[in-house]
């Protein structure tokens, strides 16, 4: 029983050293002095885009121990998830279930699945997830076309519409929740004109699902994705997707296969029992992830997903007075277009924005300045699921004006 | 403060019911009553090729309160991350980090920045991810050919050499831990031929990193990943990598875009702090996940690499003998090329092998059968990490013996 090498013994930290001497080999890789030390990992109040808290009963999930990732205990608790995802999306598509990645892995699968090179794209870009729709059609070479509207405001639905008939594109995306803005895309009434030009319409829910009312089958939403870190209070690592009968006969009928492996609908689908086919690995899921993803599901489920809905629309209003009371805008102006479980705040002139993020995180709680054309702008201020409270969103809104008040040049 | 639908209260579980009366809507989509059972995991010895028993500080980790993707204390985790895999990789490349995504996910980022359309593609074939390899090279567009072995055995490395004399690839694919025959492919020397030729050297360790040698930079490896479930004893969800200079270069003087944002190595490597720029929002990083990789990082930090693999080198020697001694035979039957963390066994003839995996599980051990052309073949022991350990894996060849005495139809 003898080793190849020897270790050197300047970089032995552990007192087990295993029995070996053949030859010496100088190791010029010594272990990370920085690792060696426990890690710190500060309590903090998430009142930015997300990830937001996670639920003790979440977070204790996590800790359970591992199963094998076919093992039937695990591909029972899939299929919970999957009756989870069909409930709070409020569909009856088989094709439900959770990509292994965060939120982005979700728009990927989407977009990489139901579009191919040379077919026209329209997206409805009202900030930065529109773009990254485009970009990604854009990659796998796509025709892509984009509607806007100023930041801040939705796209109207003729405005979409009038796109829809001059461009007829395979694919329209919406963001749902435009988590750079705090703005809520109105999806009703898009299906019939998407279905007019045989058009899947395909929807970003990763900031809105569980805080802004969806209905996937009764809207009409061919393709729909999200994240787990928002609403749901579990932390990301997954992304919950659903495809309607008719997205999945586009993507059975492509013409070439799909450019991924990871993302291929098809064999995820089966891997998590869409298909009657008997189920074949395809790859090893986030166990620790999907018993937190099930946890969190249970969780809503308990609540009634109509009944989470409602809450943090009366908790947005609650937000939305008590930013008034000290003498703050909200940067959406109209009332219809607000995503209610992530609201954006207008700086006052004169203050620093950084600065006040800063001296909050400082004080244990986050909120968070703008993404890409909105920094500077405004603050986000997420009230995703349990962080949708009365309670805590007075004590946000007291610190936010105490810090403001500190971080004032007037 | 008025809700715009009312819930209809047939689907009311919890008790708390907002203020809400406008417009009543019928739900069609009650919630699971699955999930509103407590969710149950049996604890099992998991002796499969993977996941593997979390030790509990690794469990624990998980459970730690969330940061933002990109909270200074998160970012300070991610840089430590980076150092660990540097050092379990042997590698001083920068643009070293973890994809947000299991095992797979890290095959599917090298492959698709590394290839493009067009470009040849040499894969060694000698079981299951060679075939991965090969169709994910198929499907975008690069022109693929194979060099194999029979099951059992890994390529001579002569017939490596010969095949990228002959097609000259832009990258050869090879995976060092084989984990659907047990075989160990070694890589010493091939890596003078593959700079001959100007092809890159990808290199597959999910199954073998931390549990047989594997030197990056003095082995000239251009690309490595590897998965975090197998020796690494965290959870699933992502796929350590890393690049050299060389694949970097290649990278960035692509003909086309990467037809992906999500493994997009440029963004990806930006977000991990691997360039000089500033560190931009590329995607939500699985934080829990990143918190148990570093632990487990610091777990093999402290016991160091060298020694660990020879830990494994040991224990799969003892494994190898308790097999022996009840009559079993490891179904590599070159030593030279069996992997030391994953022992595969030749099924006698007569015996149900699958009985015996099930009846094992019921008693709470995994082991695995074969995988694609090796299922009924041979049975999988995985020695990874903390399982790799004589105590465990004496009650596990005992406990074999025994359920094939029982399973057996001579």
């Amino acid at each position: 029983m003898m080793c190849r090498f020897r270790v050197v013994s300047k970089y032995l930290i552990a007192s087990k050293t295993p029995k070996m001497n053949t030859f010496a080999r100088m190791s010029t890789y010594p272990p990370p002095a920085r690792l060696l030390q426990p890690m710190v990992i500060p309590p903090r109040q998430l009142f930015g885009p997300g990830p937001s808290n996670m639920r003790d009963v979440v977070a204790n999930t996590q800790s359970m121990s591992l199963l094998g990732h076919l093992h039937p205990e695990f591909i029972n608790v899939m299929s919970e998830v999957r009756e989870g995802l069909q409930y709070i999306f409020k569909t009856h598509n088989t094709y439900t279930f959770a990509v292994s990645g965060t939120g982005h892995a979700g728009m990927e699968c989407a977009i990489v699945n139901l579009l191919e090179k040379d077919d026209v794209f329209l997206v409805v870009d009202i900030g930065i997830w529109g773009k990254r729709a485009a970009d990604l059609g854009t990659r796998i070479g796509a025709t892509v076309h984009t509607v806007t509207a100023p930041h801040g405001c939705a796209v109207e639905n003729d405005v979409i519409k009038e796109a829809l008939n001059k461009y007829k594109p395979s694919v329209l995306f919406v963001c749902h929740g435009e988590s750079s803005t705090g703005v809520k895309q109105p999806l009703e009434g898009l299906a019939e004109v998407c279905s007019h030009y045989g058009t899947l319409l395909l929807v970003d829910t990763v900031a809105s699902l569980g805080g802004a009312e969806f209905r996937m089958d009764e809207w009409g939403v061919d393709c729909v994705y999200s994240a787990t870190q928002k609403v749901l209070n579990a932390p990301p690592g997954l992304a919950p997707i659903s495809f309607s009968d008719k997205a999945i006969h586009k993507i059975k009928n492509r013409k070439v296969r799909v450019p991924t492996f990871y993302f291929d609908v098809m064999e995820l689908g089966n891997y998590w029992g869409c298909d009657d086919q008997p189920i074949r690995y395809h790859h090893t899921a986030p166990i620790s992830c999907v018993y937190a993803l099930r946890s969190a599901l249970a969780v809503i489920a308990n609540e009634g997903i109509d009944e989470s809905v409602c809450r943090h629309e009366d908790n947005a209003k609650f937000l939305y007075q008590k930013l008034q009371e000290v003498g703050l805008q909200c940067f959406v102006e109209h009332e219809k277009w607000r995503l209610p479980c992530l609201t954006t705040v207008k700086v006052p002139d004169g203050v620093d924005w950084k600065g006040v993020i800063e001296e909050m995180m400082k004080r244990g709680t986050e909120i968070a300045g703008g993404l890409g054309p909105t920094v500077g702008k405004l603050w986000r201020i997420g009230t995703f699921g349990c962080n949708s409270d009365k309670q805590k969103i007075e004590k946000v809104v007291t610190l936010l004006a105490e810090t403001i008040a500190k971080k004032s040049n007037l």
